[in-house]
């Protein structure tokens, strides 16, 4: 039989890789190209020439999103370059298309120099109705996604913080309703100061979180630690750790609630969550083997164990966040995507999975669940009108029909 | 019953454009997912990383031409700017993989800036495995082709210069039969400075035309001319125009053979064909008006008329060239697009048309002609390989085949 290395080779090699540019239109005759072709798509120019904010109504723009890479941090293969991140950012394209209905096309770029992609991502702004930013190593994602939102007029976002924050967050919310604590009284420790760690940490405190300790390979992160900061660290310790605790992993986990570890197998032992308080809550997510197996995060007490697996019960997985935040995002023509929209994305997620289901093994939809991205276009589509940052009003529940009917997931 | 603008605009408003994207392969469930993303994906990556040639092994880069424009000469609109030009991008991507199976995408660039352009396309190279370049003004289309030609592995080619220098080349060469003329002998003049003349002019000479001269709006180019000059026309001025003949256009057509018009309607008249050689043979490609109206180019004498327009014979149409051209160019994962290429495509165009069939109004194929694309790309890529630009060796009837079912015109 092939192993799992054999079939996805094989798969790549027969199709070419996984995505193609497909027609609308049948270009079969003189009338055909008149229409789509010289002289009539002089039309559409001319009315987008008018009024710029036509090229939503006569172009691919408005439902196209550019996936862009440098290939610095891709997986957990780290910087391979843009030619080897090209299967990972098609794969993205894929799941936009699939999960619901959004075009996606993948821009892997020959730099990793924060201003070229910067400006590079700004020159394409035309051609496209958002950008997913993926697979940028920290710090230099943080500085791309903060300048790109200031200086675009379209929707950034940086998958690897935003999606994987929203998905945990989601789950974490229904871990709570579960073990009966509440999110402004837990006390959180996070593993990992990469993109996914640091988002993670910003959204549930914005989601109500009050006491965060971010650790790194050096331990607890506090304001003025002298070794491993960098200008994101030094922002963050300043909002963590309120009491500026100092030491390992091992120190800090002691008496809190939830544990997030978005860093490497084995960072967190079964002594680690011994030390923490009663029913504690783990999301083991490293790739492909977590922090701590769950089998063993059981046996040491834990009450909800999420991990990045399909082999395993509650699977944080960004693709219940980032089909149908762009869905809601393009529909409404939205110029950014938003804290609002976010929170709109976490609670649309972890409202699907209803109080009878709630249990340890089901905190989180199933990555195939065909519920989770219409229900999170509408929410984050209502959010974004909501806030202001959307240039065309819709009906909330026709994005969600919409969705349901682009997506091809059974 | 609609006009051509109404069905042209609600065409494109009711698709939203023209191109999507499509996955080649299903994400259904689980097993899809792991093959096509995350853990499975990681194999196709590690064997780019390995060997970056295997890109072309693993990925949609082998069969992606991105197709550049910034929007400053579209169609006959002129400097429309990046958002507007996409209608005219799209169309052309739609036409890639209609007459030829080749993938191509939009680039709409939100600057006119030489340097930022190429350095765009170059950071853009990962992506793709050949850039059209399209609609971007003279003379900054031939710094920047020229300079992407040197410093991209990829093949580069200008639309606007070489598409149409190649069609029109096509038809003169059946043009000539009829009229009994030999190439070398014949005096042509071209009407026109822009990417298309400067390139009709080249090519011609490499297939043989040794006495041509080029106007433009200010009369003929000739070296040291004090006017409206620029390092292009003063590069053509050196190796066209021999006896250094001034005056307008009216003055320097008399007895020529044969008139090339990129120029503007109304641009040659009655009386300028009658002060030309007998049977001269006139190419009229102004859009969407040509320089002479074919039933007045008819009466003042001349022997076989070409336009741009569908709606009279011998339409000059770069439908007839690209398609086929990336098509054989990719085939072979060229380095480039020589001059031997576009001459291979020059000859099999011509070559569709059988001395029996051949006559005044049947100098070049019809652009739905399905024999003329996998025609093409089949010379194009034996030309490849013979003239060492080619990084892979391929049957080229197998080319022509591939070329024939990938197609989807009738």
């Amino acid at each position: 039989m092939a192993t799992l290395r054999e079939e996805a080779l094989h798969m790549h090699r027969i199709n070419k890789g996984k995505l193609e540019s497909k027609s609308k239109i049948p270009v079969r005759n003189a009338k055909d190209l008149s229409l789509a072709y010289s002289p009539g798509v002089a039309e559409p120019c001319k009315e987008i020439f008018d009024d710029v904010s036509n090229v939503y109504e006569y172009t691919m723009k408005g439902n196209m999103v550019a996936v862009v890479s440098d290939g610095t941090a891709v997986l957990g293969l780290g910087n391979i370059g843009p030619e080897a991140a090209l299967p990972v950012m098609e794969g993205k394209a894929v799941l936009f298309k699939s999960f619901a209905g959004v075009d996606a096309f993948p821009i892997c770029l020959a730099t990793n120099d924060v201003e070229k992609i910067i400006e590079t991502v700004k020159l394409l702004e035309p051609t496209f109705g958002g950008v997913n930013l993926e697979d940028i190593a920290a710090p230099n994602c943080f500085v791309i996604e903060e300048r790109l939102k200031k200086e675009c007029n379209i929707p950034i976002f940086h998958d690897d913080q935003h999606g994987t924050a929203i998905v945990t967050a989601a789950g974490l919310l229904n871990a709570l309703k579960l073990t009966g604590k509440s999110i402004s009284e837990v006390k959180v420790v996070a593993n990992g100061a990469g993109s996914a760690g640091i988002a993670c940490v910003k959204l549930m405190q914005r989601m109500g979180v009050k006491d965060v300790i971010l650790c790194d390979t050096k331990g607890a992160i506090y304001e003025g630690r002298p070794v491993g900061m960098n200008p994101v660290k030094d922002q963050i310790a300043k909002v963590t750790n309120r009491d500026k605790l100092q030491g390992k992993l091992e120190d800090v986990i002691k008496g809190t609630d939830v544990f997030i570890g978005v860093s490497v197998e084995g960072a967190v032992t079964k002594e680690m969550l011994l030390s923490m308080n009663a029913d504690p809550v783990i999301f083991a997510m490293a790739n492909p083997v977590p922090e701590i197996m769950p089998e063993d995060a059981k046996a040491a007490g834990a009450s909800v164990i999420g991990t990045g697996r399909s082999d395993f019960p509650n699977q944080i997985n960004n693709v219940l966040a980032f089909p149908g935040i762009f869905r809601g995002a393009l529909d409404v023509h939205a110029t950014n995507i938003n804290e609002e929209m976010k929170i709109a994305a976490v609670e649309a997620i972890a409202s699907l999975v209803s109080e009878e289901e709630l249990n340890a093994d089901y905190v989180i939809p199933a990555p195939f669940d065909p519920r989770v991205a219409p229900a999170v276009a509408k929410a984050v589509a209502k959010a974004a009108m909501e806030t202001g940052v959307a240039r065309r009003k819709v009906n909330p529940d026709d994005v969600e029909a919409k969705t349901k009917k682009l997506a091809i997931i059974d």
